[in-house]
């Protein structure tokens, strides 16, 4: 059977809505609780004569329309008042933007692709917004290693469409690949839809150019799998959110593309069995396995009552929850083979209640399309609370339930997620926006994830929304550790400000 | 066929040699450059009582032999002058013995099982030796998700014991691990046998519990495999070689175990069929590589002439090059016929020149024990000058021809080491130690290294070694910023001074 799956494109994110829908509804109330710090400057006319001089004057920005959308976030739920967009061309640029920045004391925000979920990548009041889109060239490829060089302004499907023509791809993938930037992704660590099969970024990035906030140029564009000389430097900026420095190339260990890709979508009775199937699943299929995702039943129903054109897999009877496994490897027969063998086997023992392998590239991508329609599905339906959780496996679905059984008939409830990775999305549906439904929810979910040590942002990052929250998911010491890092790193604060940290620890 | 191979055990360490061999010929002058900072206090009776008011009499260790076997390294090249051995029982009384110290300017040497090669574990002058290992025990096992927590003190293979049990393995391997401990081998980034496959402990640890210089307790012991709330902190603490605090718990995500292993042993004609044959290996056998080690001739002729029972499996003719390749996976007939298949083509292609696949357990050992007797084959055969360099790959034997070039007649130059992770080991044998010999190898090897921005040390650390030549591999402001976090972390310097960072930067 030639290999259709290889091809399947996820042109939607998983997080992402028609952004028009989101405008009249708006949750959050973050960015009004973070004051301006006094000690920034403002934008005055000698400040723009001199990033004319640095940077031409094509790429100093202060026409309107350009910086309202680099002002605002792809969801329209944050929005800064940035009176100067900067578009740096090259290293030696984004050092001297922010040589000058730091001396004049200007804030300034990095901004990749803004497909952020947590208002990290928008200023909160009048940083300078240094946008890194210029920067997308592709610097080498290693092609007996695999080893990528790039600029952090390349956006991630390019970079995987260049590597696809030399037999690699990116270690990760994810929704908003089309507008991404590799930068962003590493500044926020993002998860994504193959983690489960390449880990963390913290594994797959070998090296580093990163610019303090004094312009200080820190090389550490390392092409070595391994170096043991001295502190690993490059792991303080992998998902520290531009608030240390700004990533301007980066070094990239890429797995060699495997040509058979398989989806199955299947039903299990009780969320028991979905974590004994994981068990299972990463036992016999091993390191074949390149997502293993979750829905409840409430999840699926959503999806199938909003989105156009979505159908059951599995339409004779509706099960409580859902389990969509992709295999990826090199041998396309015997891995469809073996993961046909371990899904019979799984029925036999009862793990799975029903069943279906995508037979082409349509059949897989109405699976898909059921996944990852979610985000729009519950944005079609009314007003929705999001969050996205770290759990460990055996704890993830109790709180879905839990918070069900706190809010009654009052709201929808409905869990999905990347369970292979004890990552939860909670998305709490309502016909409108409600304080009192918000109360109930919050803080109780936080807590409930601290009680349970888990993580009140898995794959998202803190940003703006979740900065004075951090204490549910780290300790005390360790966020002064932070805060003590970020002082010796960027004193003045200049670099992302508001996002991140407690502003209460950094303005002390 | 059964499987055999799973159970192979390398019980001899790669770089480990016969102690006694190694004593009469030292080369390393490295301890004698340090001078003794006059910042710190010696230890006093009070400091006796205290340590036995903590830990009780029998931890507090002040008797000869013990002091001297801790004071000196496996390899007799280093030795200190401690008066007194601490063994702390747990996290607190760790926390207690570091507090009173910083409180005191006591220094201190964090110590685990001892087997690291840069004088990294002992003490230089009289600095508290803090040995974990009683502080070892498993604390628990996620079974359905692989996760183990542990404390520092666990022998690597004792790990290993436990967790074949349970059906996972350690993410790494390396022939120290029947007395290396897992909090050293985290503390120095140990690379090892098994880093091609499961890659470096920055993606496999997902928690430490770290006891900073004032004793401060950082648990940062998330279960979690994602976690995007704040800096992670712990990455710091991988690979800085008890220099910014002292592992005392982890958290470790462990594969599964794989029933099946083989093992082949090639012969190319020439470097570029080694890297080619691995560019291949990668792209066909993929993730079912777990080592990959190259051997030259020089390398296989001194193994063969100075290691008892050692057979050359391709006894036919001498090769330029050999390559060991092991693949490993949970089918057995179809990973050994895969590879067979690859060996057959890569024959047929002409990237090698001859091969074995190991037909039983005892056919494997033969094949390692080739690989793994080097080290002590160069130990027979006379004085060894030993590097332990990063390359690109393409780089990486061409410094072993320069050197031959360099140094003619008078030393004979072998190249041996992890192919798969860029990792070559450098060994320069001569038949007595020679300052002029060591003048045309340094600073040579090393600017060499640098300048084909490899690097100084791939697996070993830097330890007392090579502090003062961390500049060879890094930038002068990476440099200033491991300072600079180094002053920040541990004010007084006390945890294990004169190791990793120049001291002229941390006593400025």
């Amino acid at each position: 059977m030639p290999s259709y799956f290889g091809a399947i494109k996820r042109q939607r994110t998983l997080e992402m809505v028609n952004i028009g829908a989101f405008h009249h509804r708006l949750f959050s109330s973050a960015a009004t609780n973070a004051k301006r710090n006094p000690a920034f400057s403002t934008i005055n006319p000698d400040d723009v004569l001199h990033f004319k001089e640095i940077l031409g004057h094509k790429n100093v920005i202060q026409d309107e329309d350009r910086l309202l959308a680099a002002n605002v976030d792809w969801m329209r739920k944050y929005k800064g008042s940035s009176q100067l967009l900067l578009l740096p061309r090259n290293t030696e640029e984004v050092s001297k933007i922010l040589k000058y920045c730091n001396s004049r004391c200007l804030a300034v925000v990095p901004q990749g692709g803004n497909t952020g979920l947590v208002g990290g990548s928008v200023p909160v009041y009048d940083e300078v917004i240094i946008n890194l889109s210029t920067m997308d060239k592709i610097i080498s490829l290693d092609k007996v290693n695999g080893i990528l060089i790039c600029e952090a302004g390349c956006i991630l499907e390019n970079l995987n469409s260049f590597l696809a023509n030399e037999g690699y791809i990116m270690p990760l993938d994810l929704g908003a690949k089309g507008s991404c930037q590799i930068g962003g992704n590493i500044s926020t660590n993002a998860g994504g839809l193959h983690f489960i099969r390449y880990g963390s970024l913290h594994g797959n990035i070998l090296g580093l150019e990163v610019i303090l906030a004094d312009g200080t140029i820190l090389d550490m564009l390392t092409t070595l799998r391994k170096d043991n000389t001295g502190y690993d430097l490059k792991h303080l900026f992998i998902g520290s959110e531009g608030t240390l420095g700004i990533i301007t190339k980066i070094v990239v260990l890429t797995p060699c593309k495997l040509s058979s890709t398989n989806s199955a979508f299947l039903a299990c009775s009780d969320y028991l069995s979905c974590q004994k199937l994981l068990a299972e699943a990463k036992q016999d299929l091993g390191e074949a396995i390149s997502a293993f995702e979750f829905m409840d039943c409430n999840s699926v129903e959503m999806a199938l009552t909003h989105i156009e054109g979505a159908r059951n897999p599995l339409p004779a009877s509706l099960y409580k929850f859902y389990v969509l496994i992709e295999t990826t490897g090199a041998d396309e027969s015997y891995n469809r083979t073996k993961l046909e063998a371990f899904l019979l086997r799984s029925m036999e023992v009862g793990l799975i209640s029903d069943g279906v392998i995508a037979q082409d590239l349509n059949q897989a991508s109405s699976f898909w399309q059921i996944r990852e329609g979610l985000s729009e599905a519950t944005a079609k339906a009314g007003a929705v609370y999001k969050y996205d959780l770290s759990l460990p496996v055996d704890k993830l679905y109790s709180i879905v339930e839990e918070m069900r059984a706190r809010l009654g008939n009052i709201a929808k409830v409905i869990g999905y997620g990347h369970l292979g990775d004890g990552n939860l999305h909670l998305n709490i549906s309502t016909t409108h926006y409600d304080e009192k439904i918000l109360a109930q929810i919050e803080p109780f979910v936080y807590e409930w994830t601290a009680h349970h040590r888990g993580s009140i942002s898995a794959e998202h990052g803190l940003g703006l929304m979740k900065a004075e929250k951090i204490h549910y998911s780290k300790s005390e010491e360790a966020v002064k550790v932070m805060a003590s890092i970020k002082k010796l790193l960027d004193p003045k604060g200049i670099l992302n400000p508001y996002k991140v940290l407690p502003q209460s620890m950094l303005q002390s």
